[in-house]
């Protein structure tokens, strides 16, 4: 072992009103962690997720942490150096080593050494900052607006304002030979024809050393030596060929291919002094055009056409089927790979490519990007910057540079790393930035200069890309089997659906007198069943819209179980549209996957911290690489309207699928009536197929639901089933809102 | 004098096919110049500008040039160094001194120092490599598409193909004290309320000098002594206070303030060793989102808004009058700074504020930009990309890295520098660039790390901005009057009407056989007035287009008077409707202000060199800061037909109007019959005012055109009058496109 590691504690914390002064109490603390969570576990607060039990940290967010811990008492073997390790510290912060300051940090994302060589058995203390608070704010998340912590956390639409603090990544010594490779990290570019990856190498030592050699080595994914190499330290820019190499696929496309490297130190000797593994991927992304949007403007004056948003990767056009990652807990510090771990697992099962980690929220711990390397996920990258005005004001943007740098350098090396963006919807009024705000300016130079092969765009929406609707139905009556029929855009980067959460789940964290019907004023709506949303008072929940279809509700678990359907009949509707609209649309992704605590209702596919809602399964299917679908113009139906359904076979994935037979038939009170056979011919790889439309008067019925069963023979695998909201009878006076169109 | 510069010559020019061999012929050079114009007076050739005479230069492309002159022969004084310095040689070269290579560079945009110190009486001679061209070009222009030549000289549609090269700016030899300042620039940002300017120095030494002190002296634009420090070197960056600063302001806004600024170089003595003098401005510029563009878009899925295109200058939006500036010569060569004068005098005069210099063509000569500073004339400046898809080529990009830092350096210190571009329609299908192109990433990064404060745009059109119609008429029948009432850019950044030059003009270089009737295939086709623009067979002459309107023209003196009519009217309504559309709209600026060689029909507002068309003084009369203007919906009318017109009162000074009298007739056949008398009301600072819609039966009338006269009481400066077209009679059956629309 060249390098050992020693973790540090026993931890504690305590508070205090300034940095000068010493906390009246320390209470343990564990790390990496949150000083909230130290503190409540002390006082043995409920758990906040429960309730409003938020609101009791609120005065957190204004005074100063001291964490307190020793070094190791043993000296530093003779000859080695110990290095004080911290991965990442929430978010202001300064570091004493027995009283004296060794260094001062404004920023959670970039990682911090300090040589304890000579610090044996000292005292250790770091001194957290309230959390940072744009002074002229005018509104809560505007408080973030001068800094680069994550905005989510001062209050979302599905994010309590609980804002974290203190040790949220690791925290350690290691001893390691006094020379050692400060920075070392394999970089590499794919020959136009993919034929061969040009590798080189990036490190600097600890100290200067003549003669240092670097040794590197790559093991293919089978564990083979791929490549040797060993050259001096001044040589390591020297690019070497990989050739035919195994290219690393997202999801879908082919396997995720994973090298290791290995690069070691050498003295003159040819001695190892240091050494560094990390796996590696070879692939190559870019944003080409959509195909058609060249051709737009036609008409003078002629403006622009739409900026590229496709993704190819090695050279294959890639529809990208996905979904708007957010942070899985609101306390980034509490999280493993074992957080990540089934999210991720399900995001794959799900067939996603492609997670946006959006601007709101934390950059991810490496486990993260390991886990999507395995899985083939790409990841679509944002700066922490959302919904704000990151102004140009030179203190932000020299935190902005430091932070930005740092996680360009740890991510870029990541094959899942596949487009760097400046943040959340930054182009639009309630953010207020345009293409001339430096802080998009510096992201765009650091990218370039940092990670230049790697696309960067300034934030999402750019111009023919689309964000929302985030409702089943909007308030002119148009539901998303309309609105997004009638959409043109490039890229559908961040669409909602609303649902409810399972019953017993919303029980978990609501008390029971409260639990039914759900109303304003209460646990749900701290928990976002209502007024979470400024454009809409009932987000999330919507129950006036689920009862305007199905009648009123006379429990819980029945108006969870409608809207729940709407949920999924929804989201099928909006995956399956975007991919029919391919290649002139080239992504689906939904917002939002996860969240960070438990929500009563949300966009969510998955419930805090890993519960699948119903919609997931839905969305699953939508994003089999190939399936039966059909396109829907409404959800509510009447008996005796006349029912219309388009007839499509999609296919995103790199087969061509043979010519076969698609039958298509209603269900209704449990008798299936079948209206139509499609002899499909066959159809090219990532290429749909347009097919009949469906019309047949629909007959009486009983039930509030029917169904349209959609199946493919010798392909159980492509079947798709369709539910909608029925009305019986003929009741063709009453007022439908989006139903009964037969035009 | 510190420094002292010599002149070199007499110089000499031949050419070779190989960079080895000596030329069998030396012709005499003019330096600066251009190796076509040198062969061509030695070989005693009619101009290049008369009839097809450019095609005999054609094989001048494709050979080596090598200039040959010596060196002073006298010895360099003690203590003092000798440089040579070229300012800039056209493009790919390479400096010998007795022989031997000194420096080798691709980039005419660099210029070049060389220590001659030790070289006295030595021969120098400068290799010139034969113009670059992409092997793969799919058409001619595009042979530019992978070096930092201006495309323009490849061939352009008022451009003959005719590709410059030689040593286009000065060359000297200046004697320096041995240690001198390398480089001195004074940079400076206002502070936000304006008040102050902040001002510190950019400077190197060309040797170490402990000691060494800088001196900065601030002139007043009325020569006193505004700002005096001395510092040591380690000190340039610290910023000093220039209080209350005299602001420079575009022309119309206020004074175009000039301060000097002298920087001298120090020994620890006190000693000046050496001394640089500029002329630098005061001033803020930021690019700010247009009136309502926030609004947009409105509906989901949402994408961006518009981006920002109004320029703010010191706080004040400023409407952009202006025009599209082109090469003033074929041959850069030539120009000098009386080339400029008459051409931005005229600009002044036509109340433009600023001038966008194209990528297509050369970045101007410092007494441009010097002419602009001193004019108030705003420079928006590209980068030489135009047109073509200027691809990730590691060695294209380069040259451009340093060419682009080489201007950005050279031109950051003008006030006038107002709007950094990447290129002229890069993001339209013709170049087939996008947002992720290196290329631009590259423009934009240097930009930011150079010039910070100075907005970029990655070219223009960006979204929302509209290029073209170039054309008085399309193919559809659209007018100017129709196409850009209908249009909703937020910047009109190239439209184009064109005319015909005067027939004594078009005489001066077109045989006397050739006049009249203008036929393809002749001079007339080589100077632009036929098949020009690949849209449009007839461009730029029209002859059918004028005869649909005035009927058969018997004389080419006839048929110029109605194309100089039609190219005065639809700038008129071009300039004045991209007026009425402020605030959304912010900018108009038509295609192109001049030329570099004489067109017979074009889009020119001047002819080569400095000859304005009929045009130029319509423009100047439509750019007036207050003016009476009339909305027109169509140029041609017939008796009887209900005759309408919007009345306005444009106003884009930067102060309010008073109250007054307009009053509308019109005059036809001599005769002024009055329509309508518009009390309007006073108008705040850079606002219109819409008045009246006039309507009136057309009377009947012998003339080919009638006019609409506009009168301001006590303010004939701000009358106007609007010629249209008239066909007598009530011919209704004949066949008139956009004509008598009565809807």
């Amino acid at each position: 072992m060249l390098r050992v590691r020693s973790p540090l504690g026993p931890w504690t914390v305590g508070h205090t009103p300034s940095p000068e002064s010493r906390p009246a109490r320390f209470v343990p603390a564990q790390v990496p962690g949150a000083v909230q969570l130290d503190w409540a576990r002390a006082e043995a607060w409920p758990p906040h997720w429960k309730g409003d039990n938020f609101k009791a940290y609120a005065w957190m967010e204004d005074v100063y942490w001291l964490y307190e811990t020793r070094l190791p008492a043993d000296p530093s073997p003779p000859g080695q150096s110990r290095v004080l390790v911290l991965v990442g510290v929430d978010y202001q912060f300064e570091v004493r080593i027995n009283g004296q300051r060794r260094m001062a940090q404004e920023g959670m994302f970039t990682s911090v050494e300090i040589d304890v060589t000579h610090d044996a058995d000292a005292s250790l203390q770091i001194l957290i900052w309230p959390i940072p608070k744009y002074p002229q704010a005018h509104r809560p998340k505007a408080q973030a607006s001068r800094s680069c912590k994550p905005a989510v956390s001062y209050g979302w639409d599905w994010h309590p304002r609980l804002v974290p603090l203190g040790i949220w990544d690791d925290v350690f010594v290691e001893t390691r030979p006094t020379t050692h490779l400060a920075t070392a990290q394999l970089r590499s570019v794919l020959a136009n024809d993919l034929s061969v990856a040009h590798v080189w190498l990036e490190a600097t030592l600890s100290n200067p050393l003549p003669d240092a050699q670097l040794r590197l080595r790559l093991l293919s994914p089978s564990g083979d030596v791929a490549l040797q190499r060993q050259f001096a330290l001044g040589e390591a820019a020297t690019q070497h060929e990989l050739a035919a190499p195994l290219l690393w696929w997202p999801n879908g496309q082919g396997a995720p291919n994973l090298y290791t490297a290995e690069i070691s130190l050498l003295n003159g000797a040819g001695h190892v002094l240091d050494e560094r593994h990390s796996r590696v991927g070879f692939r190559r992304v870019r944003l080409v055009m959509n195909e058609g949007a060249w051709e737009e403007p036609s008409a003078f004056p002629k403006s622009r056409s739409h900026p590229p948003i496709t993704l190819e990767i090695n050279g294959r056009r890639v529809f990208a089927k996905g979904t708007n990652w957010v942070n899985p807990d609101i306390f980034p510090g509490t999280i493993t790979a074992e957080t990540y771990r089934p999210l991720i697992q399900m995001a794959q099962q799900a067939y996603f490519n492609i997670l946006r980690t959006w601007g709101g929220a934390i950059v991810n711990k490496d486990a993260f990007f390991e886990q999507c390397d395995e899985a083939g996920l790409m990841v679509w990258q944002e700066f922490p910057l959302a919904c704000n005005d990151y102004a140009d004001d030179p203190h932000y943007l020299r935190v902005l540079d430091q932070e930005s740098r740092a996680i360009i350098v740890r991510l870029r090396q990541h094959p899942s790393l596949c487009l760097w963006c400046g943040g959340n919807e930054l182009f639009n009024v309630w953010s207020g930035m345009t293409d001339q705000h430096k802080a998009l300016r510096l992201l765009n130079r650091n990218c370039f200069d940092l990670d230049p092969e790697t696309p960067f765009l300034p934030t999402s929406p750019v111009m023919g890309m689309g964000h929302g609707d985030y409702r089943f139905r909007d308030e002119n009556g148009r539901e998303v089997y309309q609105m997004f029929a009638q959409a043109n855009n490039t890229a559908y980067t961040e669409f909602g659906c609303p649902g409810p959460s399972d019953a017993d789940y919303i029980a978990s964290f609501t008390p029971a007198n409260e639990l039914f019907p759900p109303r304003k004023g209460t646990t749900w709506e701290h928990h976002h069943a209502f007024e979470a949303w400024s454009v809409a008072p009932e987000s999330w929940l919507f129950p006036s819209l689920i009862e305007d279809y199905f009648g009123p509700c006379s429990s819980l678990e029945q108006m969870v179980a409608w809207g729940q359907l709407m949920q999924s009949e929804g989201y099928k509707c909006l995956y399956e549209e975007a991919r029919r609209q391919k290649p002139f649309a080239s992504m689906a992704l939904n917002w939002c996957y996860n969240e960070p605590w438990p929500s009563a209702a949300n966009n969510s596919l998955i419930n805090w911290p890993a519960r699948p809602k119903p919609a997931f399964y839905a969305v699953a299917l939508s994003c089999r690489p190939v399936l039966a679908s059909a396109r829907l113009p409404q959800f509510s139906w009447i008996a005796e309207d006349l029912f219309k359904a388009e007839l499509w076979l999609l296919n995103d994935s790199p087969h061509a699928v043979p010519a076969g037979r698609m039958t298509c038939c209603l269900r209704m009170d449990g008798h299936e009536v079948p209206l139509v056979t499609w002899e499909f011919p066959e159809t090219a790889a990532n290429e749909n197929l347009a097919g009949p439309v469906v019309r047949a008067l629909l007959p009486q019925g009983q039930a509030q639901t029917f169904d349209l069963v959609l199946r493919v023979e010798d392909h159980p695998d492509w079947d798709s089933t369709y539910t909608l909201c029925f009305r019986p009878g003929v009741q063709r006076g009453r007022v439908r809102v989006g139903a009964g169109n037969n035009a």
